[in-house]
C-alpha cells in the first residue's frame, strides 16, 4: 500500500484573521478547490471524489453543484474529532482512490471561524451535558479545548522536567518560519521571546503565544493514483503511510483522554498511530527530513516529537533548545510555512499543503534533499492521525 | 476491484417502533455490533475500524471504548444526505479494508427516533433559513421528506400513467413479507389493500402506508478481505461492486434535487449509479436474483426500480402488477425482510443484514439460487449509493 496513490495539486484561498474574510466560508473552499485543480493540470470539472473531517460545512454536493463537477463518484469524512482528522482524511482519500472508487479526490477544509463560531471559547455543548467522560470535566471549568489540553501538557512538563523553554520553542519556530512566508497571518508580526513570555495566560501552562490562531480560509490538495500522477505538471508528493488510530483505555478514556489515574494520561495519543505509521511506511524517525506537527497548543506539539520517536520524553527540552527543529540547519525542521500558530489555522489541513512544497521543493522555508515529508495531527485527540508523503514511489 | 471485500458477520438489536426501546441508541448499537462479531466468530476486540453515515451519533471512539477494542486502525463516514449513504458507507468500508487500513471494519447504523427526535415532521432546521436551493421550498411549506418526496413521485406518476395501485404494491409486498420475519416490527400485523386505500394521506400521493416507520433500533456488518473471509464460519457476501453518484444539475439543484423546471426532475438520482454499479460489476439487472430497495416513500421505489434498469417508467405499473416483486415466485421479489416500511427503519441499513441473508440462504422470504444480491439506499437524495454483494469471489 505504500504510494499507490499521490498528491498532483494544492490550493488555498487567502488566509485571514478570523472575521476579516469577505467572501463566504463556501466560496473560500471554492477557491482552495480551483486552486487545487489548476495546480493538477486538471479541470475542476474532472474532480469525482470529496473527502473532508470534522463535520467540514462544505458538503460535497453543494460544492460539486458549484464547481460544475460533472460526476461525483466518492464522498467521505475521516470520522470522529476534530483537527486529528487532517492524516485520517489522507487515509481516506488514499483508500478511495486505491480502490478504484474515484480518479481525482479533493481533499479539502474550510473554516471560516468568523462566521461559524469560535473553538476556543467555552459555550454551550450539547447544553452542557454532564454525561459519559464530560462528567469528569465540565464540573470542574474543563469546557474547552485549552483546559482540556493544559491539564494533559502539564502532567507531561512535570513528569519530565520540561518547562516553557519547550513550549516557547515551538511557537518562536513558527512565527520565525512564518516571517518567510507571505501566506501567513503573521508575516511581517515577528515574535521574540520577551514578547512569548510577557503574553498573557490563557490557562496556564498555556499563554497566548501557545494557542492556534484563529482564522477564515480553505486549503486543498488532489489525490490521485500513483500511475496517473506521472502525468501531472507538478512533482507528486506520494502518499507512503497513512495512519489513524487510538488504542484501548477503558471506560474512562472517552474521545479525548486516557483515564485521568492511567499513568499514560499525559499522551498526545500517537504512539499507536506511531507504531502503525512506520511499520506501513518501512522506515523510522530517522528517515523523515522534515515535520509539519498541527499545533493545537505547544505542549502537545511537544509530546508529539517525543511520541513520533524524535527525542525521548525526558531529553526533548534539550533536543528543541539545541535547534534541532529550526530551519535551515535544524536536524528536522517543523512547520515551516509557520503552520497553526503563524501561517493559518485552517484546522491543521494548511499543514498538508506545506508538507507537499517541501516534497516539491516549493517552500519559503525549504529543507534540502526533502524525500520523506511528515504530517502529524492534531495531538490529543482521538482517532489520532499522522501521514507520510514521499518524493518517490 | 470486484469482491477484494466480504461481509463475515451481521447482527442487529431487538427492532421497536420508535419510543418503545428501553436500551439507549448507544446501548443498541453496541448490541448489533457485538452480535455482528458474534456471527463473524470474532472477538469484538478484533474489531479495527468503524464506518457510518448520516452523522451517526455513536462515533468510534466511543464505541471502542465501550465494546474493548484492542486498536482502532480507521474511521470513515459516507458524507453528505441520509439514508442515501447506505450503500456508500458498504463503499467506505469496501475501501479501507481493500487499501489495507483495517482488517474488521464494522459497518452500521444506529437510530433511534424515539430518543432524538422524528425525521418525518416539519422543524426549525437552521433556523428555517431558506438560502440556497431552500429558498425554493421552505416558503411553499416543503419542508420535511414526505413533502420533498411527493412532489417528485408526483410528477413520475403523471408522466408515465403509473397510479396508486404502484405504490400500494411496494407496501403490501414489504408487509406481506414482514409476516414471515418474527425481527419485523409489524410482523403478526397484515396489510390489505382495502386498509392501505382507507389510510391517511400524509401528504399527496403518499399514505400513512407509503412512508418509512420510524423505528428505534441499530443494525452492523462486519467487513473484511476477501481472503480472511474464507476463514470463517458463514458463507461470505462478498461485495462484488458499490457507487455512489451524483452527476452535474446545475445550480438550482442542491443536494436534494434536479432544477424544478428540469426535465428530469422526478428523478430518483439514481441513473448515475445504476450506470457505475453495472459496469463495475460486469453484469446487468437480468442477473440480479433479489433486491432491497430503501422504501423512504414507496413512489420513490419505484422510480429507482426504474432507474436501475429492471423496468421501462412507462411499463412499471404492469411489470409490479404482474407480481414480479412478490415473493417467492416473482422475477425480483424485493424488501425481503419487510423493509423500512414493515421491519424496521434503521436509515435502511437493516436491508444490508437482509441481502447478505439472501446470499447466505437465512431469509425467512428465502429467494433460491441467489448469487447476486442488490441493495439501493435513499432513492431521490444525493449522493446515491447502490451495491451487488455476490456469492462468490
Amino acid at each position: 500500500m505504500r504510494g499507490t496513490s499521490a498528491i498532483v495539486g494544492i490550493g488555498e484561498s487567502t488566509y485571514y484573521k478570523a472575521g476579516a474574510a469577505t467572501e463566504s466560508e463556501f466560496q473560500l473552499t471554492c477557491t482552495a478547490i480551483r486552486r487545487a485543480a489548476e495546480d493538477a493540470g486538471i479541470s475542476v470539472k474532472d474532480i469525482d471524489g470529496f473527502v473532508s473531517y470534522a463535520n467540514d460545512r462544505n458538503i460535497p454536493t453543494r460544492l460539486a453543484t458549484a464547481l460544475g463537477v460533472r460526476e461525483l463518484r466518492f464522498s467521505g469524512l475521516a470520522w470522529d474529532g476534530g483537527g486529528n482528522g487532517v492524516a485520517g482524511a489522507l487515509a481516506v482519500a488514499d483508500a478511495a482512490v486505491t480502490a478504484g472508487y474515484a480518479n481525482y479526490v479533493v481533499c479539502y477544509r474550510g473554516l471560516a471561524q468568523g462566521q461559524f463560531g469560535r473553538f476556543g471559547q467555552a459555550r454551550e455543548r450539547g447544553r452542557m451535558r454532564a454525561e459519559g467522560h464530560e462528567a469528569f470535566r465540565i464540573p470542574f471549568g474543563v469546557v474547552a479545548p485549552a483546559t482540556w489540553y493544559a491539564i494533559i501538557a502539564r502532567r507531561f512538563l512535570y513528569e519530565h522536567g520540561t518547562t516553557e523553554n519547550s513550549l516557547a520553542e515551538i511557537a518562536l519556530v513558527s512565527y520565525d518560519n512564518a516571517q518567510r512566508n507571505p501566506r501567513a497571518v503573521r508575516y511581517g508580526r515577528p515574535l521574540t521571546k520577551e514578547e512569548y513570555l510577557r503574553s498573557r495566560w490563557i490557562v496556564e501552562p498555556f499563554r497566548l503565544y501557545d494557542c492556534c490562531q484563529e482564522s477564515d480560509g480553505a486549503a486543498a490538495v488532489i489525490v490521485t493514483s500513483a500511475d496517473r500522477a506521472r502525468d501531472h505538471p507538478k512533482k507528486p508528493a506520494y502518499i507512503w503511510a497513512a495512519a489513524q488510530g487510538m488504542e484501548y483505555r477503558g471506560a474512562a478514556g472517552g474521545a479525548f483522554g486516557a483515564g485521568y489515574n492511567d499513568p499514560e494520561f499525559p499522551t498526545a495519543h500517537l504512539k499507536v498511530v506511531a507504531r502503525q505509521l512506520w511499520s506501513r511506511a518501512g522506515i523510522g524517525p530517522q528517515d523523515v527530513q522534515v515535520a509539519q506537527f498541527y499545533e493545537n497548543f505547544t505542549g502537545m506539539v511537544v509530546m508529539a516529537i517525543c511520541e513520533l520517536g524524535f527525542a525521548d520524553p525526558d531529553e526533548v527540552e534539550d533536543w528543541l533548545l539545541a535547534g534541532n527543529i529550526r530551519w535551515p540547519n535544524g536536524r528536522l525542521p517543523i512547520n515551516t510555512s509557520g503552520g497553526n500558530l503563524a501561517e493559518a489555522y485552517i484546522h491543521g489541513f494548511e499543514l498538508v499543503n506545506e508538507a507537499v512544497r517541501q516534497v516539491r521543493g516549493e517552500s519559503t522555508s525549504q529543507v534540502d534533499n526533502v524525500y520523506y515529508s511528515l504530517v502529524v495531527a492534531g495531538p490529543g485527540a482521538l482517532p489520532a492521525s499522522a501521514a507520510i508523503l514521499s518524493a518517490e514511489r
